[in-house]
C-alpha cells in the first residue's frame, strides 16, 4: 500500500519539540514496517509563521514570505529524516521526481513546500497523485472537515464522508475568505478531486492516530472517496 | 514603469509561427525603448495540447502533464529570446528571484511555467507580485473578463472594470467547472486580489494591444483595480 | 546482455502518435523481461524540425537551434518514461553517468540530447561507450548504411556488414554535403569506430524489428562490426 | 573601501524582531550610501539554537545539526535581503564566487553558512579574504576579544589591539574547551592571520556602532591589525 | 569588436608555468583595454595528458578520460581567471549561455571544455557562433593550417588564406588518422564553415602574436575567410 | 563494519602513476568483499601541489587556490573510480548527503575536498561521523602521530595510543605553526575528539597495510580511541 501522509506544521511543529517529531517518526516507521511505501510532507508550524511574520514586517512580498516558509518547511523535514532510521531517503525531496524515484526504490521520501502560491497541502495531494497513492492522509489540528469553521461557528457539522467533488465545493467558499483556515486548501482539494484520490482529513496532533487510519481504516476525521 | 505581461499560448503559439512572435517580440521591445523594464510569461498553446494529449493517452499523470506543459513554456520562452534582441537575459528563467534579478539589472527576463500545479497565469502573478510590477497584463485569446463563457453563454457580459475582489468572485465559479475556460486562473486572481496589483486582461491576438494598453493606457479589455 | 537503443525522432516522433510510442515503449519492456540493461536516446522529430525552422526565422544562431532541439528530445524522453512502467528512471538523464548508474541499478534509463554541437546519434554512442555496451543499436527511418543517399541515387547499395573502420569512411563524404542525410552522423561513427562497439543499424518505424534485431539477431539492417 | 561584515546570530536574531534587523539594514545602506562595496554574513541566533537543540535530541549527527544551523542563518539572510532596498543581490550566496561576483556588480551580497564544519566567522574570513575586503568587522555580542571568557573570569582583560598571529594564540586555547565562546572561531583567526586581514571585533547589538567603526574609525572593540 | 581566443593547452599549459599563463592574460586585458569583447577558451596540456594516461590504465572509458580531461580545462581557465584582473567574470563559464551573458555584460569570460565527445576547439567555435563573434583565433602550437603534417610530411604546406568549405576539405581527412594532429578538430572545422566565421589559426606560444591578429591584423597564420 | 579511508594525496598521487592507484582500488575492493560498506576520501598529492604554486604566483588568493586544490582532488577521485569495478558510485560524491546515501544504498563512495577552507583530512572525519563510521582510517605519508615533527625533531616519538582529546592537544601546537605538517589538521582532530571516532593513522604507502588495519586491527600506526 502506497500512502502519502501530509503531517501540518500546526501537528509537527506548533512549537519544536522532539518528543512531538519522534513520535510521528515512530508511526511513520510502523507503516514502513508493515509494508507501506510513503511519503511524507510536513509542514512550517509556529518557526515558519515567526518568520513570516518578521519578514511581513520587513516589507517582503508574498513571495518572499512563501519562501521563508518553505524553507522553515525543510528544516521540519530534517527533523523527520533525523527521528528516522536508516530507511529514510537522507536528502529533503525538492520535487517530486526526487520523491517519487525514493519511493520506488523503497525509500521513505520527506518533502516540505515546493514553490511559493502552494502550500504543502497542494504538494501532498500532487505527490500522491505523481506516485499513485493508494491514500492520502491530511494529519491536520482539526478533526475533519466541517461545513464551516468549527472554531467561529457552533453550527459547523463534520463530515463522515465526502466525494472530492463534494470537498471542493465546501472547501471553495471557506477559501474564499482569508481569515477562515480550511482543514485543506483549495488547490488541494481540486487535485484530490481531479485524480480521485481517496483521502482521509484527520486530527493528527496524537500520530497514533495516522498509524490507525492508515493500518485499520480507524478513525474520527472525514473520509473523501472517489 | 515596471509591467510583467503574460503572453498566453493561444495567443503566442497556437501554432508554430515566426511572425506571430516577432510581433510580440516588437512590442517587447517597444516598451523596453520606452523605459518600461519588462517580465514576459510566456504560455504553452498548442504544441504543448498536442504532447500533453498524446502523454495522456500513454498513462502519464497529471504532475508529468504539468512537467511536459512547462517544458514546452520553455521552449516558447526560447523563441521569444531569439527573437528580442541583446537586452534580454539570454537565459530562461525557472524562479522568481533569477528573473527579478535579470529585471533589476535592466534586462527583460522571460520566464515559461515553473513547476506542477501551477499555470504561466499564476506565475505571471507572482512575478509581478515580486518585482512590485505597476502593471501586469494578461494577453489572452479573450477581449476580457466575462460574468460567464462567452463561448458558450449569449448573455456572457464583458467587464470594463473590476477590482481584485471581484476577479476572483467572478473566476471562482468558472475555475470549478474543469470544461470552463477562465481568461486568468482562480490561483491567478487570488494572487492579484492579494496584492492588490494593476492588471489588464485583453485580447492579444494582435500584440500592437498590448503596446496601447501599457503605453496610452488604451484598450478594449477588463481593468483590474485594487 | 547491455544494450542502448537509439530511437531516432523521425522514428518515434515524426508526429505524436502515442501508439508509435507505446508501440516503442512495448519493445523497451520486452528486452527488459528478458534480463536486457537498457539505455535509450531518442530524438526530436516533427516538433523539433518545427521549432528549430520557427527559431531560425527568429534569427536564433546553431547554438540556441541546438538547445531548443535537445529540450523537444527531453520532451519525447519524458512520452517515452510515461509509457513504460515502473522499472523506468522517472528522471531523463542529462549526463552519462546519471544515464549509467540507473543502468547499474537496474533501471532502463531514457535520454535526449546532451549539449549543443551533437546528435542524439552521437549521445548514443557515447553512452553506449561509457556503459560498457554489448550491443548499439540505431532504429532509423532508412533500413542500413547505404553507399550513397538511397532517396537520390539509384545506385546506392545497402552493406549488410561493415567494420566500424569502413563505417567512418563510408560516412564521412556523406557527412560533408549538409543535405545528405547519413543514417547515423559522423561523430557517431568515430566513436563507435574508437569503441570497437558491435552496432547494428535499422529500419525501426515497426519497433518490434528492433526486438528481434537485440534478442534473436535478425535484422535486414547493417551490422558494424569490430 | 570593500568591507565584509559578519553579523553574529546573538546580534541579528537572538529571537526574531523585524526592528533589529531593520536597524542592521539601516546600517548596511548607510555605508553603501557612503560608498563601500559591502558583503554581509549573518549567524543563526535562538532559532538555529532552537532547532539544533531538538535535532540533537533526536539524534542528529553532528554533520546533520551543521546543516540545520546553515538552513537557518539563510533564513536569517532572506530576512536582511527582505529589508535592504534593490541594491542587494536578492539571492543568498550560496559560495564565495557568487557573493563575490555580485560585490563586483555593486551590489550588497548577503550570506549565511556554507558547509557542515564552518561557522559563519570562518565564511566571512573566507569571503573577505575572496574578495580582497579592506576590513572585516565581526558583530558579535562580547564588546571585543578578552584574554579569557569575560562571562566566568574576572580577571579578563580586552584587548584593543591585535596582530592576527596574537588573535590566534589567544583564540587556540579558548577553542579547545568546547564550552568556551570565543568572540570569533579559530578558523577564522586563522584565515585573518593568514590574510593579513584588518579586522575589528565589536559589539554589534547596536548597529550602529557597526556604522562608526566603517565609516570613522571609532569603535570600543578590538583592532586585528596585520 | 567581439574576439573568441582559444588558447590550446599545449600552448597555455605544457607544463604549469605562472609566466606563461601571465603572458596570456596580458594579451587578453590588452585586447580588453582596447575595447574587444572577449570569450578565451583554454585546452588541457600536459597535465590533462598525464592524467588521461593514468586513467586509461586504469581502464578508464573514453568519456571517463573526456571528462577528466574537461577537469583538468576548468582548472587552467582558474589559472587565466587568477592572473586576470577585476573584469573577468571570477566563474568558469559551463555551457555557453553563461559565457555569452559574461560577455554581453562586458566581462571576459573563460571556459573551459563543456562535454565528453567535444574538443575544446569545438567548444571554442561554438561559443564564437553563439555569441556572433567578429574574430575567432586558435592559439595552437603550429603556425596554420598545413596541407599535411609539418611534422611528419616534408612536403606539407601553409595555406595563409581558405574558404570553412576549404578548410573542412583539408581537416577532414587527417582527422581521420587518430594519430595525426590537425591544428582544429573536424567539428570546429565544420562549425567555422557552418557559420561563415572569420578565423585565424596561428601559432600562440608567443602570446603577442594573438594581440598582433586581433588588433593590427597582423599574423603568420592562416586566415579562415567566410 | 563502515569504514571511512582518507587516502592522502602524498599517498595516493604525489606523481601519477596508475599503478599506485590500482593498489588502493584493489585494497578497497577486498575490504568490500569482506562486507565493509566504505567511504573513500582522496587528497590532492603532487598535481595540486603545482597548481597551487603556479595559481598564488598568478595573485590568486587562499579561497581560489582551495578552489583549485578541490578540483584537483575531484580528478583523483574520479582515478579511484575508474579503477574500481561496478560497486562504486560512478559520481563523485560533493556532499555527505551524496555520499551517505550511495554507502547507504551498499555502494563505495568516493569524494575529494567540498568546500574552500577544509582540507580533505576535515571531510573524511566529517563523513565518518555523518555515515556512523565504525572506524576512520588516515593513510598519509607518515606512520603516525608523532609527539613533534619525526623530520625535523629527532626527539619525535610516535603515539600507539592516543584518546580523541589527546589527540587534538598534540595536534593544535602543530598546527599553529604553518611549515609544519601535522598528519592529520586540526579541523578533522576536533571532528574526532567531539564524535568519539575510532580511528587508525597509519603509513599507507602501501596499501596493504590499510587492508591489515581494518579487517586484521593490525597496524604500526597510532590508534585514536574514544
Amino acid at each position: 500500500m502506497r500512502v502519502v501522509v501530509s503531517i501540518g506544521g500546526s501537528v509537527l511543529a506548533p512549537d519544536l519539540d522532539a518528543e512531538r517529531v519522534e513520535g510521528h517518526a515512530a508511526v511513520v516507521e510502523t507503516l514502513a514496517d508493515e509494508g507501506c511505501e510513503i511519503g511524507a510532507v510536513v509542514g512550517g508550524g509556529g518557526v515558519a509563521r515567526d518568520y513570516i511574520e518578521t519578514a511581513r514586517d520587513l516589507g517582503a512580498n508574498e513571495v518572499q514570505l512563501d519562501q521563508i516558509g518553505i524553507d522553515v518547511t525543510r528544516i521540519n523535514a530534517r527533523l523527520l529524516i533525523a527521528a528516522l532510521g536508516p530507511r529514510v531517503d537522507p536528502k529533503v525531496a525538492h520535487d517530486y521526481e526526487d520523491a517519487g524515484d525514493a519511493i520506488r526504490r523503497g525509500d521513505v521520501s520527506v518533502m516540505g513546500g515546493v514553490m511559493p502560491g502552494q502550500t504543502t497541502d497542494a504538494v501532498a495531494a500532487a505527490l500522491a497523485e505523481y506516485v499513485g497513492a493508494d491514500l492520502l492522509v491530511y494529519a491536520t489540528s482539526v478533526d475533519g472537515v466541517y461545513s464551516a469553521d468549527p472554531g467561529t461557528d457552533a453550527d459547523a457539522e463534520k463530515y463522515d464522508r465526502l466525494t472530492g467533488s463534494e470537498l471542493v465545493d465546501v472547501i471553495a467558499p471557506m477559501s474564499r475568505d482569508a481569515g477562515a483556515s480550511a482543514p485543506v486548501d483549495l488547490l488541494a482539494a481540486k487535485l484530490i478531486e481531479r485524480a480521485g484520490m481517496r483521502t482521509i482529513v484527520l486530527d493528527g496532533t496524537d500520530p497514533q492516530r495516522i498509524e490507525d487510519a492508515v493500518l485499520r481504516g480507524e478513525h474520527d476525521g472525514t473520509d473523501v472517496v472517489p
